[in-house]
């Protein structure tokens, strides 16, 4: 699939990806507070992905790749690398469909990750916490196995898969001004913007950023991608830079991205635990706390905002350190 | 409204309270988990009424008492006396229907739940914490404003307000073979018993409750209402005793009582976070931890579970003491 990774995806893959994967996803539900709506001044509409079975929007990418393989490939399964909501979700979606999913992770991950993907059946390959390591470790598995390269963020089935999640959260709303996910490597956002863009255009797309980890922000103002190394916050899905594919989506239809700190993110996170009586990662609460911090922007709009997972360490909440 | 109390609620009360309430409260989802499903070996359903707007079940019964006053007494307002969830729900349905609320509460209740009373309108006046001072300051504050009385659970509007919840929950999941829920007082399982003994008779109904507080167990095996003084348990919403009109159908519809101990809740507890990624109170993981320990009685079996609440004090969760 080397070649995929040049091909940029249509709305009709995005259609196609969503009939593919709806038997396998959850059609998860929209969640409201006139709490935050007062608190806010905006009109908040939240897209439960924090829902789905293994608790991320990213089986969708994931469904929709696994389940669009053909049956030789099938056979071979499916590789990444990652450590976080991809892993587990790849190896979800193969365990669905019964194909083999192998996991480059390094040794450093947490436990509880590596747990998740071995319950879902992935095989864990581990190795160094080095770029280098990761590089060889992958290509060393994927010529053992053959499996097909699933990328994290960027690769046109992935992308396609997370468009069905603002598609939805579109049909649930009857329509939006705003929408607004966190950014990371960019694959929500891209999908988001790739369905938006075609049925919504005039519904604005705000990417929320950690100010620790704000290559995206830096990006987006320079024109290009600036990829920082190893960046530090507590919203660890989204330390990973922009690639072509999703540099691509963010640089065309990415009317802004807002960022927010430390303090802000954890204050989100509490807010939402709180009133929206949902579980959340901290990289889910970027988005409300860049709308806390920019009222007015959103004041008297009807905004969407994406809660993107819900893996958490119960035992390590950010607010108790 | 004191010979209320001796009226027992009928399934069309049921069905005129769903009528009245349905613009004031949340037509809450049914979350379902693979994973408990595997773990447990039944089909599970969560009612999530954790997402009403003041965040339990008990909005619905306060809003059927506020909603059915003439206007007359809805110019009085309504009055209780509550430390817990039925005092803010109570507050929030007089605060969209614009009429005063009195809520007597001792002052040693937390700060939070007086901050939610106040945040929703209503008016607090404090007592000392025990029953002599409550009953003496609530009948005073009744005289003054001549506030309707709604108990929390021993009413014939309240129950009826509950029973609209496993009447949502039979309509959306198609049928049950088993519904759970908490019982404290007793008002959610008399709404319950209420519905089903009407629309699913072949249902049945398990009430679920902390060891420590056990007087509804005690109670059901010795055929007659046992109170006790203050018991001590993590699910604080389920101290309270049974009453005549919630012993009514306690007795006469309930299949079985079981119980489960501190340990087992606040492990429920955490898997319910964990696993349906929602915020649910203690005394609203009861009924997992029953059912995870008396599997052989669910296996098989497609059972309801009412979450009744998601009020909690995130900075003291109960695993982490």
């Amino acid at each position: 699939m080397k070649d995929a990774a040049m091909y940029i995806p249509t709305y009709s893959d995005v259609e196609a990806a969503h009939e593919r994967i709806k038997p396998y996803i959850r059609h998860t539900p929209v969640r409201t507070s006139d709490y935050l709506n007062e608190l806010t001044g905006a009109e908040l509409f939240f897209k439960c992905e924090n829902f789905q079975e293994p608790g991320a929007f990213k089986v969708r990418g994931a469904s929709n790749a696994v389940f669009g393989l053909d049956e030789a490939q099938a056979a071979k399964g499916v590789a990444t690398h990652s450590s976080g909501n991809h892993a587990s979700c790849l190896s979800y979606a193969a365990m669905l469909r019964g194909i083999p999913c192998n996991v480059v992770m390094p040794h450093t991950a947490p436990q509880a990750k590596k747990d998740t993907v071995r319950r879902y059946g992935g095989k864990i390959t581990e190795c160094e916490p080095s770029t280098t390591s990761r590089e060889e470790t992958f290509a060393k598995v994927q010529e053992q196995t053959g499996g097909d390269f699933v990328h994290p963020y960027n690769d046109p089935r992935v992308i396609a898969g997370q468009g069905t999640c603002a598609k939805e959260l579109m049909e649930q709303t009857g329509g939006l001004d705003i929408v607004v996910a966190p950014i990371g490597g960019g694959g929500m956002i891209s999908g988001t913007c790739l369905t938006l863009s075609n049925i919504a255009p005039r519904t604005q797309i705000i990417a929320a950023e950690p100010e620790q980890a704000d290559d995206a922000y830096r990006s987006f103002k320079a024109g290009h991608i600036i990829a920082d190394d190893a960046p530090e916050t507590i919203a660890d899905g989204l330390k990973v830079p922009l690639k072509d594919l999703t540099w691509h989506f963010v640089s065309n239809h990415v009317s802004d991205i807002l960022t927010a700190s430390e303090d802000e993110i954890i204050e989100a996170m509490k807010i939402t635990w709180k009133h929206l009586r949902i579980v959340a990662e901290a990289s889910s609460s970027v988005p409300l706390a860049t709308i806390l911090k920019n009222k007015d922007a959103f004041a008297g709009k009807r905004v969407g905002v994406i809660i993107t997972g819900g893996n958490v360490d119960l035992d390590l909440l950010p607010w108790l350190k």
